[in-house]
């Protein structure tokens, strides 16, 4: 195990009939809140009016931020710094999924900062401050409610890029399962999609030799998943596998099972960004058609730990390492498909004439994050593994 | 899964060469330490030295407060209450293992109260603040340095009784896995079985119907604490198995695998506490002797638990759940007398002629903690099955 330091202070108060408690919370933090949240299903579904009411009981002002579309970009993070500076706001409440999150986050400390906030995201800039920011989640995948990361795109440059700092952490955050239950098949799908791929970039791309507990704890969750989003497909209403699949969301990516795991990369989600960047394809069913792409790629690099994968979680038997990774790739690519998840370029209607277009966008991020070993070669290597 | 909240703010700082940043991180909470420790051998393997060297070149007083005992007990924990107050220590820095990190956390409590502490232990009084607590974990077993509870024997009665408050949280614990290589075998192994029997308690006593999840994590973390516990009895000097067992300490009773199961019941726990306070044992020696008893008691009433329990760990195989949760019950109890834990009050020179003393001490704990079905009657049937 390599040495680490896992400090996650975030309140989760998880359960039905916890919204109402978003106002209380929030007033331990300011008296005038900017409210994040997206394209407005939050009117439909209730979760707005539960959420004014309590803020409002609460004695907390509200500065209504509406808008954050799925794959978050910076000229509407600029506006909400823009809006939350002249309301002179003192806290943060988003209501939404990880896009909305991350808008909030990005906003928060944007707020604080006397340069343009892109500078953060580039890396160019170090975070020292942030506006405190409680959530209410309606959409469970990327974890942003209980972690310190955050990612959005610049729409003139098509960059899907992030930031991570202590100072963006939400304080609280609020998850009611049955907020889940309207949700979309494909969203669910594409949300189960983002929560495998987050572990398994770790299980797979780590610098610790060995790492049982991890891999357990990993394997626990991704059996967790599946069979909770096997049970939503069939009765989306069902509540203990909505609450299992948001709790797991949350596990799955708030650091701790990368603790002790050394140095994680992510390459997946990194040319996925590219995909959501240019092609606005929403970020889980980009990754579930890069995710087996690179696993592939991967095949005589990683032979044992794929092997290990396909025999956890997908019971494969059978003789030679190689012959089970790979039949352990084609089940997750069948599963993948079988919840309503794209694992094809094709599939999601992105052109193979794109490919070298695509890779040179990954190939930038791969500079920013410093990941070596994947030059442009590298990456189209993986994209056509794709097709 | 039910409704929970989950909030665990320490500050985990893990691996090799990490204890000389204790200095640092108390000097963020205060200017004059109580540093509170055992019976010395901290000054034979160096940790004492590098604990204090650090402290004084962050500028922090030290005033030592050795002395605790495994069992902590009422007296000392006042006599460090006077101390603290005496001295107008500002921040506590617990080093040992789970009996110091407790006493440090009643000391830290206590300072603050105008009434005895132990008002605290009846629940007589609520725990209203405390002073901020820091450890350097030198055993790993109760998970104390990320947790809320502490435990304390009250020796003028024979009452082991705890506390439970966040004021008590420590702000930042280190731990360095090479600390444990100099721990004897016995109480590595009375270590694995504490870590185990948190987990077990949990496992067998929530109110959720269903928790598909947290019993994935158990059972990952059981097997992690076996197998690395299987290695240091062969490898006392095995880093990762050693740090395996350290993470998994704390990760097995810190909230997180109880997060979602309801109301959680801990029936071995609150006999153990019997003997080790009429006694004296070691607490992973009593629970290595209680929890096999108490599960051979709930045979009848939690036959699938128990069979689920004998298959995902022991993968034992067979027709018929009551035979199969047998089975588990008597694997688990080879495997604790393998690592050299007792299994019956007999191997602790606990004569059966005690057990009506013993279930009348249990008794009054049982009522103190509001447990229903803990008669006089039931522990004793309990404790006749540890004969």
């Amino acid at each position: 195990m390599q040495n680490f330091i896992f400090e996650n202070p975030t309140k989760i108060i998880f359960g039905k009939g916890q919204i109402p408690k978003i106002g209380n919370e929030t007033s331990r933090f300011g008296r005038k809140a900017l409210l994040v949240y997206g394209m407005g299903s939050i009117y439909k579904n209730g979760i707005y009016d539960q959420v004014t009411d309590s803020l409002k009981k609460a004695g907390v002002g509200i500065v209504d931020f509406p808008g954050v579309k799925s794959n978050p970009v910076l000229s509407h993070v600029q506006k909400g710094i823009e809006t939350a500076r002249k309301e002179e706001v003192d806290v943060i409440v988003a209501v939404g999924g990880g896009s909305v999150i991350d808008a909030a986050k990005a906003i928060s400390a944007g707020v604080k900062a006397d340069h343009d906030v892109w500078d953060f995201f580039t890396f160019s800039k170090p975070i020292k401050s942030a506006l405190p920011i409680l959530t209410v989640v309606t959409v469970s995948a990327s974890a942003s409610e209980m972690n310190n990361g955050a990612v959005v795109t610049n729409e003139d440059n098509c960059q899907k890029y992030c930031i991570v700092s202590p100072f963006i952490q939400p304080a609280v955050s609020i998850l009611d399962p049955t907020v889940l239950i309207s949700l979309s098949p494909e969203y669910s799908a594409y949300s189960a999609v983002d929560v495998i791929t987050h572990m398994l970039e770790g299980y797979f791309n780590n610098t610790a030799l060995k790492t049982p507990l991890q891999d357990r704890l990993v394997e626990a969750l991704i059996k967790t998943v599946m069979e909770s989003t096997d049970i939503i497909m069939e009765e989306p209403d069902n509540y203990n596998a909505r609450a299992n699949m948001m709790w797991s969301a949350i596990l799955g990516f708030n650091g701790l099972t990368t603790a002790g795991m050394g140095k994680v990369q992510m390459p997946a989600h990194m040319i996925e960004h590219s995909l959501s960047a240019i092609y606005d394809i929403a970020h889980g069913a980009g990754l579930s058609i890069i995710l087996p792409a690179w696993m592939s790629c991967m095949l005589d690099a990683k032979t044992e730990r794929l092997a290990k994968f396909a025999s956890e979680i997908f019971h494969v038997k059978g003789r030679g390492s190689r012959l089970l990774a790979q039949k352990g790739i084609s089940c997750l690519k069948l599963w993948f498909e079988s919840i309503g998840s794209p694992v094809s370029l094709g599939a999601a209607d992105i052109p193979e004439s794109d490919i070298e277009k695509i890779a040179g966008n990954a190939f930038a991020l791969s500079q920013v994050w410093c990941y070596e070993g994947y030059t442009q070669d590298v990456i189209i290597k993986i994209l056509m593994n794709a097709r």
